[in-house]
C-alpha cells in the first residue's frame, strides 16, 4: 500500500529490460568454480557470526544493543576491506520487554513459561482460560463468550524442510489476539509457533487490528502448552495468572548498515544481498539472522579478494528492525526505489543456517532465463536444486521485490529452524560451521554470476506486485 | 557417619542369612512372564507419572508443593489399591530460590542464563571472572589469587549411557564452591552439569566445607558457559553481575509416603522398590523422579492386581526430598535399621525413564546367587543383560544398601539423562510411554520374583559398607 506512489513514480521513469539475452561467459563460470571451493574452505562467515553474536548478542530493535549493533556492523565491513561504507536512517516504534511471567492458580498452582508477543501491551490478567484447537474455532468464539477470560490457542505447528508449516503458526500469533478481543477475553495466550520441546517460548510480533484494544498477549512454550492442556482437560475451570509488562515506548531511529564491493565495470548496477541485524532478545539471534550477515558479509568479501571484481557492484546490507515489520526492508525500498531498475537482482538470506537445499527466482525478464539456468547450473555441486515456483524473495528485500526487483531465492533447510526460531535458545552452538560455509558457497556462486552477468535480470516496476512473504520471518 | 551406632546395634540384633540356597520356582518364573507381558501393556505408570507431573508439578522439598505432593502420593497409593498406605516424619533444613540474574558488563552487555546450586546463599556480586578448565586447577589456585572475583569452573562433562560423566559433574558442582572460597573468590560460577545444548541451566545441592562463609554459587547453561568462554577469550578482564536471591530458612518435615501390597505368606518379609517424590523446582521432574514413582507404583500395583500376592509383602516408598541429600533416604535407614533383615532386598528407580539395560545386584549371600541369576535370565526378554559389577543401590536405598540390605539395580540408559537433569526441561513429554512400560515391566519382575522367592537375599548388618552413589543424584 505505502509503496504504490513510488511505483508509479518508477512506472515513468524507467526503460524496459535490454531485448538482448542476458549472457554468463564460460569465464565466469570458471570463476565462479573457484570462489565456491575457496568458500568452502574459508571461516569468514563463521567468524562474523560468532563475532556478532558474541560481541553484541541480543539486540532487539531499540535497544542499547542496536546502536551497537549498528557500531559493529560498520567497524566489521571496513575490518573487511568493503570499498564503501555507510548508514541509512530507520525510524520505528520501539518496543521493550521488562518482564514475564504466568502462573496456574488453585490446587495444581506452578508457574508457566510463557513470552509475551512482540507489540503487546502490559497488563497483569487472571482468568478462567478457554482453549481453542485453532485460529478458527476461535475465531467463530461468540462476541462477550469470552468477557473477561483467557483465550488459548493450542495449535501445534508442523516441521517442514521448507518451514511452511510456519504459515500457520505465524496466522495464530498475527491474527490470535485480535481473534481474542473480539470474543470479549481479557488476555491471550497461544502454544509457541515452534517444533521444539524445550522450555523456552518463542516470541515474535503481533499486530492489533484497528479499533480493538490490545490485551496483554503470550505464547507458551511446547512442554507449558501441553501442560496447560492437560490441566484444562481435568479441571476446564483452570484460572491463570498472566502478567507482562512490556509495551511501546516512543520512537527510535536505527539504520540500515551498508557496505560495497565496487564493480569494475558497471558500478552503478547492484547485486543486494544481506541479512538483518536486530534479533529478538532472549537469544543471541545466530540463526536469525546472525548467520545471514555472516554468510552475505563473507560471500562479498570473497568476490572482494579477486584479482578482478566483478563488474557490477556487491552491496550487502544489513537491515535494522525486520523482526517488528521489515521496518529496514521497507525503508530501503523508500530511500533506493528511483534506482530499482539499477538493482540487477537481489536476495536476502533470512532463515538460519541449514544447508542451502533449493534455488529459485523471480521477477525474471524472459531474456535472462538462460542465465538464471546457468546460475542453477553452477550452485548445483553444492547440493543445490533448482526449485522453479519453490522460492519468494525472503524478508527486508520483500518490498524492493514487491516494487518489481528481480529477486533470487537460496532456500536453507528449515527443518530444525522453529525448534530456535525467535527463542533463547537461537545461540551460536546450533550452528554448524560446515553447513555455514555451504551457505556462504553458495551466495558466493549466485552473487558474483549476478554480477558479472552481461545483460539484467529483470528488475523493473512493471514486475511489481510479484508475491512476498509476511511480517516477522 | 551417623549410621554407625544402628550398624553396631544391628549387628547383634539379627540372624545370619539362611543356610539353604535361595529358589525360584517354575511356577513363578511362569507368572513373572506373564506379568511382564501385562505390564508392556500397561499405561498405569505413564497415567501416575503424568498425574503426579501434572497436577502437583515442580515440588521443591519444602516448598507448598512439597506437602500437595505427599497428598497426592497418599490418595494414589490408595487409588491403586494398596493395601496399607502411611507416612513417615522427614525433617530437614528448607532452602529457597527466590530470583537468579546474571549479566555481562561492560561494552558486551548482555544477560547469562543461570541457576543458583541448591544450598547457595543469597548475595549480588559484581567482578571479573577467572575461568578455570577443570576443578583441579582451581583447587591448585593460591589462597587469595581470586579476591573479589567470580571463579568459574568450565568443565563440560561427558554422555554417557551409564551417566558416569555425572561423576565429575557433579564434583563440580559439590566441590567448586569451596576451592574457590579459598582462593579469596566473591562467587562462583560453573558450566551445568548437563550434556544439553539450550538456554536452560542445570541446579543440583552443593555444600560449603565447615568453617568457609559460603559464597553465591549458580550454573550457567551450556550455551551460556560457552558465551561467557568466547568474552573471556576476547577480554580477560571481563566482568559480570551475578545476583542470588535464595537460601536456607528454618526446618521443615515432609513425609516418606509407603503403600504396601501384603505378602500371602511371609508378609512380615519386605522387598522394598521406590522412587523419590520430591524435584526441583524449575521442571516437574518427570525424569527425576515422577517416573521412579510410576514405575515402582505401577509395577506394584499389578503385582497386586495378580490371583495371589506372593510370599513377602511389596513396599513401595516414595521418598522425601531425595535432592538435598538422601534425607528421605536416611531417615527410612533410621527408622528401619532394626528391620533390616527383614527386607529381603531393595531397589530404587531414580534415574530416568530411558529403557533399563542392564541388571545387577549386590550384598548378596552366595547362596542366592542362583535366585538373582534367575531373575537376570527372567529380565532379558526385556533386553536386559546381567551385569555384575556395573550396578549400584540408587539414590534413596544407598544409606539402606550401606548398613547391608541386599539390593538390586536395574539399569536405564542414561544417554539422554543429563540433557535434563535439574533443568525446566524436565517435563514429561522427554518419557517415552514405551521405554517407561519396559521399565514397569522389569521392575514387576524384579519385584515379583524376589517376593516370591523361598529364601532370602542376604540382607544384614554383616554387609555394610558395600559403595553407594553419591548424593543428588
Amino acid at each position: 500500500m505505502r509503496l504504490a506512489p513510488l511505483l508509479l513514480a518508477l512506472a515513468i521513469a524507467l526503460p524496459a529490460a535490454a531485448a538482448q539475452p542476458t549472457q554468463i561467459s564460460d569465464a565466469a563460470l570458471a570463476t565462479a568454480a573457484q570462489l565456491r571451493e575457496t568458500a568452502l574452505k574459508d571461516d569468514t562467515g563463521w567468524k562474523v557470526t560468532e563475532s556478532l553474536t558474541t560481541e553484541v548478542g541480543p539486540r532487539l530493535a531499540g535497544s542499547e544493543a542496536d546502536a551497537r549493533a549498528v557500531a559493529w556492523a560498520k567497524a566489521k565491513f571496513e575490518q573487511l576491506g568493503f570499498d564503501k561504507v555507510w548508514t541509512e536512517p530507520v525510524t520505528f516504534p520501539k518496543w521493550e520487554r521488562r518482564s514475564e511471567h504466568a502462573q496456574v492458580l488453585g490446587p495444581h498452582s506452578q508457574a508457566l513459561v510463557l513470552t509475551a508477543l512482540g507489540g503487546s501491551p502490559a497488563g497483569t490478567v487472571e482468568g478462567q482460560v478457554v482453549r481453542f484447537a485453532n485460529l478458527d474455532s476461535l475465531a467463530k468464539a461468540a462476541p462477550g463468550s469470552l468477557d473477561g477470560k483467557i483465550a488459548f490457542i493450542d495449535y501445534r505447528m508442523a516441521r517442514a524442510q521448507d518451514g511452511h508449516g510456519y504459515g500457520m503458526g505465524s496466522r495464530v500469533r498475527g491474527a490470535g489476539p485480535s481473534a481474542a478481543i473480539r470474543a470479549g477475553a481479557a488476555a491471550y495466550l497461544m502454544r509457541s509457533a515452534g517444533t521444539d520441546n524445550h522450555r523456552v517460548a518463542h516470541t515474535g510480533i503481533t499486530r492489533f487490528d484497528e479499533g480493538l484494544a490490545p490485551i496483554p498477549s503470550a505464547a507458551l512454550s511446547n512442554p507449558d502448552a501441553d501442560q496447560l492442556a492437560r490441566l484444562l482437560a481435568l479441571d476446564p475451570s483452570t484460572r491463570v495468572r498472566v502478567a507482562l509488562d512490556c509495551g511501546w515506548n516512543g520512537e527510535y531511529t536505527s539504520q540500515n548498515v551498508i557496505g560495497e564491493i565496487t564493480g569494475s565495470s558497471r558500478p552503478d548496477e547492484i547485486v543486494l544481498i544481506g541479512g538483518h541485524l536486530d534479533s529478538w532478545d532472549a537469544g543471541t539471534g545466530a540463526i536469525d539472522d546472525a548467520a545471514g550477515i555472516g554468510i552475505s558479509m563473507a560471500a562479498a568479501k570473497l568476490i572482494g579478494d579477486l584479482p578482478r571484481h566483478p563488474a557490477r557492484t556487491i552491496r550487502v546490507v544489513a537491515f535494522a528492525n525486520e523482526e517488528q515489520g521489515l521496518h529496514g526492508g521497507f525503508a530501503y525500498a523508500e530511500a533506493h526505489g528511483a534506482e530499482l531498475a539499477r538493482h540487477a537482482i537481489v536476495s536476502e538470506s533470512d532463515f538460519g543456517a541449514g544447508r542451502i537445499y533449493a534455488f529459485d527466482a523471480g521477477n525474471i525478464a524472459d531474456d535472462a532465463r538462460d542465465a538464471v539456468a546457468k546460475i542453477a547450473a553452477a550452485l548445483k555441486p553444492l547440493g543445490i536444486e533448482w526449485t522453479p515456483g519453490q522460492g519468494s524473495p525472503e524478508s527486508d528485500v520483500g518490498p524492493f521485490a514487491g516494487a518489481g526487483a528481480a529477486w533470487g531465492w537460496l532456500g536453507h533447510d528449515g527443518s530444525e529452524y522453529f525448534d530456535l526460531h525467535h527463542t533463547a535458545d537461537d545461540t551460536l552452538d546450533k550452528i554448524d560451521p560446515q553447513a555455514l560455509a555451504q551457505n556462504v558457497a553458495a551466495y558466493a556462486v549466485f552473487t558474483y554470476l549476478a554480477a558479472q552477468a552481461d545483460g539484467g535480470f529483470g528488475s523493473s516496476p512493471e514486475q511489481a506486485g510479484s508475491r512476498r512473504r509476511g511480517l516477522g520471518r
